[in-house]
């Protein structure tokens, strides 16, 4: 084992402080990691304050890391010493079921193993994440970092990125195509760039009309201001896909009401129960479709790395000092930062 | 004008009872149908008695109405005199709309006009329903009955049999799939005929024990009690689709639960609000899909008789005298039907 230096929350309340943790030696088909970097996800803060009540402390967040291989096993085929890499929400599966085997782990029947605060599949132990020193995982969860990536922009796409990219593939949008996008965050600028990518054209919903110059700066071809009855209307069926990025409960009726008929609302950031209700009857009367997605599988996530490389698309990101952590989930939960913090993991040393 | 005899219902108290209505003489692409027997819907119900706030008085429901040609209009180019022919759940629709171009002209962006209780596209008149002598429709929402259908058995396939098999279609359900049908009634029991026909596995969810021998005689592959527990626990995660033709308010987060991942639950029969709410992270860690789906287009609707033709389905229906539809009612408010009442309108000579 080996000795690591990371960032943890020791308790709900105790925010993120430096700590010494144990990183395994690489198995037969590991890859040993020194991160780089980091982007800080809001999920991030729900597992440092244990809001979902399923923390096992002490907890090292941290799930969009891009750094530089070590060590290889034996069995490790694609990667060598030295090679820039990436690990994303996931670090492992069980690699026999329908969907491990259609590389869609993050739907595995057996529930995947979380990056961090999730269960070793071998030993048991509790994963740790990124805003650490280090990090070992299994080859097939690893991606390449193409090399025209900005390598610090690049750690985001490994949850932000795909978990926008990924809907969108799996729906088909391309030119021709009406997306909305609901929120405009770290998940939602990524969702915007990818459609436009795509050729389809994009819409920003923005409740206030104070957010309009920033949507246009997202680079939405319009923005619809979704208290405004009068834009609503005019809206109304005309949409094919709204990617709603929004993490908390929202009324969706207004927005489905704004797809064609067979138009398709994607939630990618809500998790709780869908309140106010959905009308039964939007749905039915149009052929509409709700449906959720999560991340993305291992292939897809090497491919949103190689999109973006071929499309120069990047994540808008804001440098951070490890040691100011704990300021930035507070400037985080006010929504203050455009659109993803990035650790820089060398801060670290410094702790 | 043509005077007609009608079954109607006066006010949403007096029940139904005879009518004489008027009948338009046919436009230069109509078809005049004399009609022979006409299903019934709960729907039905629901406008005698003005549940949702919109009926029309008088109101003639009915819209599985199957009938022979006694005239057509100069520009009708698929029917003759004498020919065997249905009309469903709409009369008429924009035809000019992305969705009437692509044959789905139940989606109408304009609205399609119903059967019954819709207004007339041209001199703005309430369109009477096929609790009636006879019926006057444009070509296009015409369907021809093919000639191995038993033409009693036939009516219901215009609303429950279109309803249940469109969805089926539009989501490839196939040999191979596992398709769980909620609902045990005029539209359940054609969903399970369609699902096996198409190749599926087919499994009937029903609340209780005592419907498991009915469930059965369904063709249903496999039934699960959905109250017990350990039944629900073994089909988690287990299907490719719901059929989901409940029509009144229920919990839908057990049946998404037995869903695959990329499974889709499809509503057929609810219109309300989704109470109690979707758990939106049943959708997201799944990729699981709720859709709706509204009867079906003209083209599919024509489709729908000529697979029943080819494959031997039909509805299974109890025939019924229309002096007796009030009594009739009343027992389909009870479930006490199977599965469907069609009324032998020549049975209306003797009201």
């Amino acid at each position: 084992m080996t000795a690591t230096k990371a960032f943890a929350a020791q308790s709900p309340t105790s925010g993120m402080a430096p700590h010494t943790i144990d990183r395994r030696d690489p198995r037969p088909d590991d890859v040993a990691i020194e991160i780089d970097y980091c982007g800080v996800c809001h999920t991030d803060i729900h597992f440092a304050q244990n809001d979902w009540g399923i923390t096992e402390y002490p907890v090292v967040p941290g799930h969009e890391i891009v750094g530089r291989v070590t060590a290889v096993g034996p069995e490790v085929k694609s990667f060598n010493v030295g090679d820039v890499v990436g690990v994303g929400c996931m670090v492992d599966s069980c690699r026999t079921c329908s969907a491990c085997e259609a590389g869609l782990e993050q739907y595995c029947s057996e529930g995947m193993t979380s990056t961090y605060n999730g269960q070793d599949r071998h030993d048991h132990s509790i994963t740790f994440g990124g805003y650490s020193e280090r990090i070992t995982v299994s080859e097939r969860f690893v991606v390449r970092i193409p090399e025209k990536l900005d390598i610090k922009a690049a750690a985001p796409l490994l949850c932000a990125g795909i978990t926008t990219y990924s809907p969108l593939r799996h729906y088909g949008v391309k030119a021709g195509h009406k997306v909305g996008v609901i929120g405009m965050g770290g998940l939602g600028h990524m969702g915007v760039k990818f459609a436009r990518a795509l050729g389809a054209e994009v819409t920003i919903f923005t409740r206030s009309e104070s957010k309009v110059a920033e949507a246009k700066k997202q680079g939405a071809d319009h923005v619809v201001i979704s208290t405004d009855e009068d834009q609503m209307a005019a809206a109304a069926e005309t949409f094919d896909f709204m990617l709603d990025t929004v993490p908390v409960q929202h009324d969706l009726n207004p927005y489905l009401n704004c797809l064609k008929h067979d138009g398709t609302h994607i939630l990618v950031g809500l998790l709780e129960p869908v309140e106010p209700p959905v009308e039964a009857g939007a749905l039915v009367f149009k052929r509409r479709v709700l449906a959720g997605s999560l991340i993305g599988g291992m292939p897809e996530t090497q491919e949103v790395l190689d999109f973006c490389a071929e499309h120069d698309i990047s994540c808008d990101v804001e440098m951070l000092d490890i040691n100011n952590l704990n300021e930035a989930y507070e400037r985080m939960k006010k929504g203050d930062v455009k659109y993803r913090f990035v650790i820089d993991m060398h801060t670290l040393k410094n702790g």
